[in-house]
C-alpha cells in the first residue's frame, strides 16, 4: 500500500524548494515539461492503451471511453496548455498591501504559494498536467489522486513531468502521484492534514460530497451547478430565448450550463410558446409547474425535486413567479450557489437581482456558460468554487495562493 | 433537544434579510444592542452570578472562575466594544475589481457577507457580544455555541442582543445560540452544512482539533502558537534580551506570545548569560540543547517534544543553529505557522527568513505580541487564523466576508 506519509514529508520538503524558485525557473521547467510530452508521446499512448483496453474490457460508456483517450493532438493540448501557463504573469510575492503602524512598524501583506495541494479527480488524464502546471506555476507542490480508469496514463505522464522537472535542476516532488486505487487510500489521503494545506476535489457531486464529508484538510468545493435563468416581465423575449438555448444546449455536461428556468406569470402567453418551439428543435424535454403546462400541452409536470436537480442533460425545469422577489427567493432555494441569471430591461430589477442572489456569479442579460476562467480573463482555470471560503466562482493562478503578512521593527515591543 | 434544523432555517431566513441592510441601519441596531447591554446589566449579572456558583461549586479554577466573571465594568466594555465596531467602516459592498470583457461582459467582484458564520467558543462571556458585533456589521447571520461554564450568561446577554435587534427593525436571527450543552449537539452542529457557510472555531487546541477533525462545514482554524525568535549572529543582543523578555512574559497565556528560541551558535557564550538573567529574574524555566546546557549551568535539557510545545507558561525552549538555513528548517518543522521572528542585523538574513518561514505573520526586530487585530489597525479581530485557506494572520471585519461576481451583458451567448 502506498506511503502516503512518505508522499507527504516528500511534498514538504518540495513546497520549501518550490516556493524559491524564480518565475523564469519555473516557466523554464514549464516549457521542458511541454517539450517532454510530446517527445514521450509514444509511452504515454502505449500506457493509455492499456486504460482504453481494461475500459473496454469493464463495458465503460462510450462517452468516458471518449474522455479517457489520449491521441497525439490532445497530448499536444496537454503540453500547450503548460506553454500558456508559462506565459501568464507569476502572482507569487506580489504585495497586496503595505502600510506603517503609528509605533514604526512596517507590514506587508505578501502573496505566497497554497503551500502542498491534494487533487482528487475523475477519469481524464490531461487534469493530470493541467493541474501540475497551476499549482506548479504558483510556487505549490501537488499530490494528485486520479481516477482508477486512468491508472497507467496519469502514473506515465506524472513520470514524464517528474523526469522535466530533474531536467530542469527541480526537485520531482513538485509533482507527486497516488498509484494505488484502492478506496481506503483515498480516505486516509483526505486525512493528510499534517502534509496537504489544500485539498481540492474535481469531479461529480458524489466525489465532491465524499471530499467534503471526510476531508480533516481544508477543501475548495468545486460544484455542481444548478444554474437559474430568470425571465423577468420586462424581458427581451428574443434575446431571453437565444440565451436560454444557449445556456441549456451549447454544451450539456456541463457546470455552467442552465438546469431550470423561472419565467414571469406575466410573460408566459407570449414567451412560452417561442422558446418551447426552439427547446423542441434541440429536442429538450420540459419539466413544469401548472401555468406552465397549462400553456404547453407537451410540458411534462415539474415535482419538486426536479427543481432542485443537476440534469446535464436535455432536460429543463420551469417555474413561473409573479415578481422578482419571489423569483429571488425560488433560485436562492434551489440553486447551487454557482451561476444565476436575469433576462430584464428593467435596472432595478437587475440590481436587486444581482445583488440579493446568493451565487458565485450572477448575471443579467447574459449566458451563464460564461462562467469559466478563461472566458473571464484568468487565462487558466483550476475549477469553479462554489463555497464562500478563500475564492468563489473561476480559480485561476491567484486563487491556488495564500498570504503571510512580514513585520519589520528595530526592536518594538508590546506595551 | 435543540432543533438545529430549524435554527438553520431561521439563520439562513435571516441572512437573506441581514444582506439588504444598509451601513447605517446596522450601526443603529449595534448602537441600540450596546444601550441594551448597559440598561440590563442586572439581569446579565444575575445570570452570570449563576455561572459563577456552579463553577465554584465544581471547583473550577480561580484564574478560570476570573475570566468567566462579569461586572458592570466588563458589561460597559462589551457595550464599548459594539460601538467601536459600529464605528469602523462597512467593508460589504467594495467593489474589489472591475473589468470589462473583449465580447462586451462587464465583470464585477463585490465584497458579500458570508452569509452563516457558526462559532463554537470557550468560558469567556464576552465573546457573546464581541462575536456578534463582527459578525452583524458585517452582514452575517451567526449562530452561537459556547461553553457549559458560561451558558445562563451567554443566552441572558443574547437575549438582549436579540431584543435590540428586535428594537432596532431587524430580524432577531441575526443572533441565536444553542442552548444545549450535549456533546451530541455540539457534534451535530458540526455538521449543519446546509445551513452554515463557515464554522469558526475560538478556543484551545483541543476544540479546534475536534471542529477540524468533525466538521463537515468549512473552518477556519484560529490556531495555537509555537512562536519562534531566532537570534541571528548579527544581531543587536540588548534588543534581542528585550524583545524576547516581551514575547515571553508580558502575556503568557496568549498564542502569539514566544515559546520557543533559536540561537545562533556564534553569539551563546555573549548573549545566553545576559539572556538567562533577565529570564531568571521573571522566573521563566529555560530548557536547551547540548550547547545552551554547556553555558547554562541552571538550563534543563530540553527534549525533542519541548521544541513542539505551546506551554502558555513560564517556560521556554532553546536550540542552537549554525546558520539561518539551520534556523528555519528547525521553524518550519515545529512551528504552528502562527507568528515566528528574527533578531539580526544583516538584510539578507532578515529577507531570507521573510521569504521561507512558513507562518502568518513573520518578524524582523520586533515582538510576535503584535500578531493582533487591534495592533495591525485593523480595529477588531475575530481570531488569528493559521491556515493558508481564505485568511491568514489577524481577522478583522474585511475577514468575515466573501465575494460574488457580477456579470452584466447585452444578450452574450457562448460561442
Amino acid at each position: 500500500m502506498t506511503d502516503l506519509i512518505q508522499m507527504g514529508k516528500r511534498a514538504l520538503e518540495a513546497k520549501y524548494l518550490l516556493q524559491k524558485l524564480t518565475e523564469e525557473e519555473k516557466n523554464k521547467a514549464l516549457e521542458l515539461a511541454a517539450d517532454r510530452l510530446i517527445a514521450e508521446q509514444e509511452r504515454i499512448l502505449q500506457e493509455n492503451a492499456k486504460d482504453i483496453t481494461a475500459g473496454e474490457k469493464a463495458g465503460m460508456h462510450p462517452g468516458l471511453l471518449d474522455r479517457l483517450r489520449l491521441t497525439s493532438q490532445r497530448i499536444h493540448s496537454m503540453a500547450e496548455g503548460l506553454r500558456q501557463i508559462a506565459a501568464l504573469p507569476d502572482p507569487v510575492g506580489e504585495v497586496l498591501e503595505s502600510f506603517e503602524r503609528p509605533n514604526g512598524l512596517k507590514i506587508q501583506k505578501r502573496r505566497v504559494p497554497l503551500g502542498v495541494i491534494g487533487i482528487i479527480y475523475e477519469s481524464r488524464p490531461n487534469v493530470t498536467a493541467d493541474a501540475f502546471g497551476l499549482c506548479f506555476k504558483t510556487g505549490n507542490a501537488v499530490i494528485l489522486k486520479g481516477g482508477s480508469d486512468a491508472i497507467c496514463s496519469n502514473l506515465e505522464i506524472t513520470r514524464v513531468l517528474r523526469d522535466a522537472l530533474l531536467e530542469a535542476g527541480v526537485t520531482p516532488d513538485g509533482i507527486q502521484i497516488i498509484g494505488d486505487t484502492d478506496r481506503a487510500v483515498t480516505q486516509a489521503f483526505m486525512k493528510l492534514n499534517a502534509y496537504v494545506d489544500v485539498l481540492i476535489p474535481r469531479g461529480g457531486a458524489g466525489l465532491i460530497r465524499t471530499v467534503v464529508e471526510n476531508s480533516t484538510i481544508p477543501v475548495i468545493e468545486t460544484g455542481t451547478g444548478n444554474c437559474h435563468i430568470y425571465v423577468d416581465e420586462s424581458a427581451d423575449l428574443d434575446m431571453a430565448t437565444e440565451i436560454i438555448l444557449n445556456a441549456k444546449t451549447q454544451r450539456i455536461g456541463v457546470c455552467n450550463a442552465c438546469e431550470s428556468l423561472v419565467i414571469h406569470e406575466k410573460v408566459k402567453d407570449a414567451f412560452l410558446p417561442v422558446l418551447a418551439k426552439a427547446l423542441r428543435e434541440k429536442n429538450v424535454e420540459m419539466r413544469g409547474d401548472e401555468q406552465v403546462c397549462s400553456v404547453l400541452s407537451d410540458c411534462i409536470p415539474a415535482t419538486e425535486e426536479d427543481y432542485g436537480r443537476e440534469y446535464l442533460d436535455y432536460i429543463v425545469s420551469m417555474k413561473t413567479v409573479g415578481s422578482v422577489e419571489e423569483a429571488i427567493a425560488h433560485i436562492n432555494r434551489y440553486n447551487t450557489k454557482h451561476s444565476d441569471a436575469i433576462i430584464t430591461e428593467n435596472p432595478a430589477h437587475a440590481e436587486t437581482f444581482l445583488n440579493e442572489v446568493d451565487a458565485a456569479c450572477v448575471y443579467v442579460n447574459a449566458s451563464t456558460r460564461f462562467t469559466d476562467g478563461f472566458e473571464f480573463g484568468f487565462g487558466a482555470e483550476i475549477g469553479i468554487s462554489t463555497q464562500k471560503l478563500h475564492a468563489r466562482g473561476p480559480m485561476g493562478l491567484k486563487e491556488l495562493t495564500s498570504y503571510k503578512y512580514t513585520v519589520e521593527g528595530k526592536g518594538q515591543v508590546r506595551k
